[in-house]
């Protein structure tokens, strides 16, 4: 399993990744689910990846190969991000098609991979995508600034507390690493090391980058901070004894 | 949608629902999905149920009639709570085949339900399951004192950091109070009234219940307090500047 989020925010784009992939229990590996393709002054472009790992390294590798040969549409000469987008997801599709037939050995198989895709092509904003294994996409909104692929559900509610569109970067980054850590702590397919990067906007160049393994200080200092002060929270609440039974 | 849980303490079994169904986004009402069965000073019986609402009302109906007509089994006459799981899987399958067929115009439709069973007989421990559509059940553990049954992945980081067998029952009440807030907060299909009810091991009686409409002053008050800490909690985190970017 995978968990991958980001957050569209006027400073510009939160991007955070695990790196935990597995094929059955017996299998577990670390692979890095973030890629980042920039060409300085010009474009930024960060995919975060979730789904069947062939598909997404044949997807990054073949984004890569284009913009090498210099295709008719590559990331290097899009005008916009979203056809940079359209064009994920029908690499994704083709890949998917290799694969898949209503007969055969492999009938029924479905190796689809989603995807986040966020940057900025200079003369543009920011833009984040969801791509879908069916190939669409959707955006962010004002009300909903950040988007998560793989398995969201543990890590959403503390996004949907704290992440506004003008919440500062760090405050954003800081509550990926939480979401990360709720996501980690309830399910065992989702482990480090966990990626982070920020992209300020309108920057084309610069991004802050960071990577924790278990054992990173600040990583373990965050944890064990959270944990602790959950627990605390927790104890202060009203308690039941302040109400009524009604039976 | 559906989000029930219980746990299983030390003090005795922990229950909570919420109680919106929907058919579609047009056609939603509020049911019960808390149902108890008190034979005083012998046995006592809830159930929660996820699920499609025919097939859980059908069984709960079922369970009553049983009692009513003294049948060669039913609750009121088994000697494990156990053997009251593995009936109400099959009153539950009994249900669902009602309607499921190879072809047919129902061809492929599921109507399936889970539920949670608790309770004791008495000279027997406390007993907790989880009944699974396909009508065979588990427990609990003790590393895992909890079970829940439909939308359980939001509420389920809280109840892992605060969730022990020895906790006290106002403070696994709580618990599931917030996990239901979190729940609620990050699915719309999920609402009240919220159901709670304690029943303390070996009591075969007295249980305390509560019931919380939206407007319910102390709920508002613990959805309140837990934003807030939450909110607080998170600030004081230490700051991704107190360690060194990589890039």
């Amino acid at each position: 399993m995978t968990y991958c989020l980001a957050v569209k925010l006027d400073e510009g784009l939160v991007f955070c990744s695990d790196s935990r992939t597995n094929a059955g229990a017996d299998r577990v590996s670390a692979y890095s689910k973030m890629h980042r393709f920039s060409i300085p002054g010009d474009r930024q472009l960060i995919i975060l990846s979730a789904g069947n790992l062939a598909t997404s390294q044949a997807v990054v590798d073949q984004l890569e190969r284009d913009i090498q040969a210099d295709t008719d549409f590559h990331f290097g000469n899009a005008d916009y991000l979203s056809d940079v987008a359209d064009y994920i997801g029908r690499l994704s599709l083709d890949q998917q098609k290799k694969f898949v037939g209503d007969d055969g050995p492999m009938a029924g198989y479905k190796p689809g991979a989603s995807f986040i895709v966020g940057g900025q092509i200079k003369g543009s904003p920011l833009e984040l995508y969801l791509v879908y294994p069916e190939g669409n996409h959707i955006r962010t909104s004002d009300q909903h600034p950040f988007l998560q692929i793989g398995e969201t559900k543990y890590g959403k509610p503390i996004l949907d507390r704290i992440i506004r569109q003008d919440t500062p970067h760090e405050v954003a980054m800081r509550c990926a690493l939480v979401s990360m850590d709720s996501t980690m702590s309830s399910n065992a397919t989702v482990g480090p090391p966990i990626e982070l990067l920020f992209y300020p906007a309108d920057s084309l160049d610069a991004a802050e980058y960071y990577q924790y393994e278990e054992s990173d200080p600040y990583w373990m200092k965050l944890r064990a901070s959270w944990d602790k002060k959950i627990q605390e929270s927790f104890n202060e609440l009203p308690s039941l004894g302040e109400f009524d039974s009604v039976d």
